[in-house]
């Protein structure tokens, strides 16, 4: 059939088995082409094709809610839910969301970006189904490294207590984004290749190879307790949680997934089922990816694999550039340690791992847990250095505030794509992190303008005796291997121009940009460079009040309780009459596109920023 | 021995075990006497003496790191570290604190208050241990209901992966504060009755009983994978983290402890040691609790158990005033679900729960989980009322945005213990909680000055169709039934004698007391009811600069991203020429302390408020 036929997921109902694994094939030639033009999450779905087709096959959407954990892995579903036409806009401002939107479709019934919600939003689901008397499945699709998050075990050990009827379809490729870490997971393995379920598996396939054979096995899924007292499965992880468990399933044998999810529509009370996934499934570069790198994909080339993205000739990532700080300090300093929460790749820790073996910490999909155990690695002679995303950090808002600051110990948290991030949009944008920690005492929040401050305020953080936080954004920098001294507070008045009209305190890579824009087009202003949010430059802001100019707070983050906040708090406070200007991000979250199309749409870019200033001093 | 006596751990060393168990009851007697006075945590305490006896005869503190998880059980701890003759000063101000401090004692290894940090807190210090090459023990001790949280599950699955030697003391009482939920509490409960380990005691209590007998049981434990497959333990929760097991041990049998934990040193790996307690134990009101009343108590009479501190009279306290209104709601409103994480007695939830056991949902100790439980309740068409304290409400910062607030659904969250607490002191006060929110799109912020408002608060959020977050304090308030219709964002001016001087911003029950104060004073105010920080009342805002008198912004929670915060900005982009004084918390954690003293010190008890005010206005 053809693809850009799909209307919706009745139009697969009546294919049959070889019918179903052709347009698997078809899926995942399509979502190759596509991603390789318009980027986006390719192994992750490349892995769900002929799950999310026998979900669809078996199971009634949108009665039946059918949804995925964090969602980045659901393009096969919008295929499957008439969505194909949009793929060409995948990501981009107006366009098709990477992730599960309701405003996308009503086979969206959930949404998400952050890992581990599906479980809780299921049993929120489940009970809200059964108090309205109602009858539907709900089903849960979540990867083995979502599943050892705190957030699903917390659900899970309701779930277990509740036994409200649910299918939770654990998606097993051993892999998170890059290679899976913990404990839960060598029990996933060992459950993946022992010889109990192997053998359990087979039992399955024959049961249900027939009806009445079939109905036994529901018999038995339904007393699956007493079934476990007969050694039939062994006690695992799932039945200690009074989860019915079922696998593992092969995910890319459709027949297989579709009777398995037949019989486990007569299930009662919480089943899990173990599907064996490949990540990249279908692509040789995404299947051969042990780091994670075709996780998340630029536009590339299919035959070479290559990226068509280039990075400006010196630039590195901003992750990278602070992971080389890290890891140049770290040299001297023996008691520097780094700590991710599932995030080697993304925040470009690979360097300081293989440098520093000993010294490195992958705690897998746990802000809080990996928060805390910073605290204590602080608190007994080390220096932390713990970079996570700025909208996953706020995970571990808590143990900021009552494990690190509290105890006012010298851990330093790298808040990474801190910022708008562009195409993954109002899940991912790291807006909010100036305004949810600059509250908390104790803490020093910085952001550097270039790799050079970058160096400077790192080795400033690691010499201090206090929690020190360094955002920066998405995207490239210059790199530099040069680094100064820095002293904690203090800003950095840019006079580009004798003489300013008008004052502007910006921070991180627009600050060097306004010089810029403003040299090319004369316009007198002293750009100021406030690379800390907290403390703020007493000084420095004493003395811009006695120039008696407009100033222009210019922030790319949210505006409540942001820098400008901070500012205005001081100014009220000390009696200053002076002329603020704020730019930045309204109250509402910020929808997926490019950046510069959002920054446009936000009215923070550049161009908004110079016409309100001649407005001004003109 | 005389317990004033007790210097340090080294005093009890060479005590036999008749003579511990005789200072456990010494102990556990003055417990009762002191807390009788002080008010403080009992069940908890009375719980672990024995206990804590055994780990300070067998363990050398403060080499050995022994620390409590939330710490609230840290009183047998503090009295064997010497800290007896402090006791009379439990909770005061610049007195003893309820929970573990670095400040008060080296044997203070690590410092909480709330829930669940002390596995992580547990890793790093192994590891800090095993990287500086050093060799002592950690030992955390944990709750059954700690131990079901997510963060605790974090920790335990990088504790199996890591394999460092840790002891891990699980003090399973089956109650957090008020009676443990969740499939893993049903665990536990199975395997503290289960034959198995029943019979695996009395083999222990053997294998223990002499020296060459303890060694062949060392033997067994370092092989405890291979007893595991012999079937001696079954497979169980621990097991599949990779965690050895050994337990139940009568956490009352100070002789057993001691032996388990002699040979508990010889471990390697992470070991958990199941020990049973009773909450109360040797206390009977306490020890017949069910509902987790005797958990923290005020000052009570020994012999007949009751309370010395009364309520006014038509008081209530403000949890039970806000419960009171759900439910009313609640027998109209048939969507009303009411969802709490392991704080029925604490948020006061009883009534609800009782007459609406259907629409009642106990989550454990999982913040994080039951706020996206609670979203995805309200996006199924319920309204769910999630009550948190709000210092505990930092672990759910992420659900609030990510999945409540930015899906717009209509949540109501109870915000409990808002603003100072007392005598729990900093890392419970609920000070932080406004400056949290309050940059989060979509959300109201609202807090009633009264019951009545409290009520009409109520009613309004369960007719809105937006997150709505309503806090109140620790404390009473006069119970009313009243309700009247409110409109949102509405502020509500109380001028108390013409021809104000000066304009006072408050809220919360503060707002009566200012205009009583003022009228008793004869000082000329207008007062005005801030009842919702977000949105503000921009009209209000307007005609009070219209007003040309001094604005006084009384806070009496964090000012940086406050209430004052949020008026400067809107004061700011709407070109307001006013005088703004703020009266609020400084840029501090708070210590413990009575309220008034608190108060006091902050510089935001009302008297202050008047002298400034009359600096100003006269």
């Amino acid at each position: 059939m053809n693809l850009f036929d799909l209307r919706s997921p009745d139009d697969i109902k009546a294919l049959k088995e070889e019918e179903l694994k052709e347009l698997a094939e078809e899926i995942r030639r399509f979502l190759i082409m596509s991603i390789a033009k318009t980027g986006g999450h390719l192994s992750s779905n490349l892995g769900v094709v002929e799950l999310t087709i026998a979900l669809h096959k078996v199971f009634d959407s949108p009665r039946d809610k059918i949804f995925f954990d964090v969602g980045h892995q659901s393009y096969v579903h919008k295929i499957l839910t008439g969505r194909i036409k949009e793929f060409k806009t995948l990501r981009q401002y107006k366009g098709l969301s990477g992730f599960q939107k309701r405003r996308e479709s009503v086979h969206d019934v959930w949404e998400a970006g952050h890992s581990s919600t599906s479980l809780s939003a299921a049993l929120g689901m489940a009970i809200a189904r059964d108090l309205q008397k109602e009858h539907y499945q709900v089903i849960p699709v979540i990867g083995d490294a979502a599943f050892a998050s705190g957030m699903s075990f917390e659900a899970l050990n309701q779930i277990g207590e509740q036994q409200r009827n649910m299918i939770i379809i654990l998606n097993d490729n051993d892999m998170s984004i890059s290679k899976n870490v913990g404990a839960i997971q060598q029990t996933l393995t060992k459950m993946r290749v022992s010889k109990s379920y192997t053998a359990l598996k087979s039992d399955l396939k024959g049961a249900l190879s027939g009806n009445q054979a079939g109905n036994a096995l529901l018999k038995a899924m339904r007393s699956v307790k007493n079934a476990v007292k007969e050694n039939v499965i062994p006690d695992n992880i799932f039945t200690e949680l009074h989860i019915d468990y079922i696998g593992p399933v092969d995910g890319h044998d459709i027949g297989e997934l579709i009777k398995v999810f037949e019989s486990a529509k007569q299930h009662q009370g919480p089943l899990v089922i173990h599907v064996i996934t490949k990540k990249g499934k279908g692509y040789p570069y995404a299947e051969n990816d042990k780091e994670g790198k075709w996780h998340g994909v630029s536009p590339f080339d299919i035959e070479s694999g290559r990226s068509l993205s280039m990075l400006p000739h010196g630039h590195k990532s901003w992750s990278e550039i602070i992971t080389d700080a890290v890891c140049d300090l770290a040299e001297q300093n023996k008691q520097i340690v780094a700590i991710t929460p599932a995030m080697i790749s993304g925040s470009k820790l690979e360097r300081f791992f293989s440098a520093y073996p000993q010294r490195s910490f992958d705690c897998g999909i746990a802000e809080e847990h990996a928060m805390t155990f910073a605290a204590a690695l602080a608190l007994n002679g080390f220096r932390p250095f713990i970079s996570v995303y700025s909208s996953f950090l706020q995970r571990a808002y808590d143990q900021i505030n009552h494990d690190v600051a509290r105890m006012d110990l010298p851990v330093v948290i790298g808040v990474d794509r801190a910022g708008l991030v562009g195409e993954d949009g109002e899940t991912h944008h790291g807006v909010f992190d100036i305004a949810m920690l600059r509250s908390i005492p104790n803490l020093i929040i910085a952001q550097p303008k270039d790799a050079k401050e970058a160096r400077s305020l790192l080795k400033l953080a690691f010499s201090g005796n206090h929690p020190f936080v360094i955002r920066y954004p998405r995207g490239s920098e210059a790199q530099s291997t040069e680094c100064e001294a820095i002293t904690c507070g203090t800003w950095v008045k840019y006079p580009c121009i004798a003489e300013a009209k008008a004052i502007v305190i910006a921070y991180g890579s627009d600050v060097d940009k306004i010089i810029a824009k403003a040299k090319v087009n004369e316009i007198a202003l002293l750009v100021v460079n406030a690379r800390f949010f907290k403390p703020l430059d007493h000084n420095c802001l004493d003395e811009l009040a006695q120039m008696h100019l407009p100033i222009f707070v210019y922030e790319t983050d949210l505006l409540a309780g942001g820098l400008s906040s901070a500012i205005l708090e001081y100014g009220n406070d000390s009696g200053k009459d002076w002329e603020i200007h704020r730019i930045g991000i309204g109250d509402h979250f910020v929808e997926h596109g490019s950046l510069p199309n959002l920054r446009k749409q936000e009215h923070i870019d550049l161009n908004t920023l110079f016409e309100e200033l001649l407005h001004v001093i003109r």
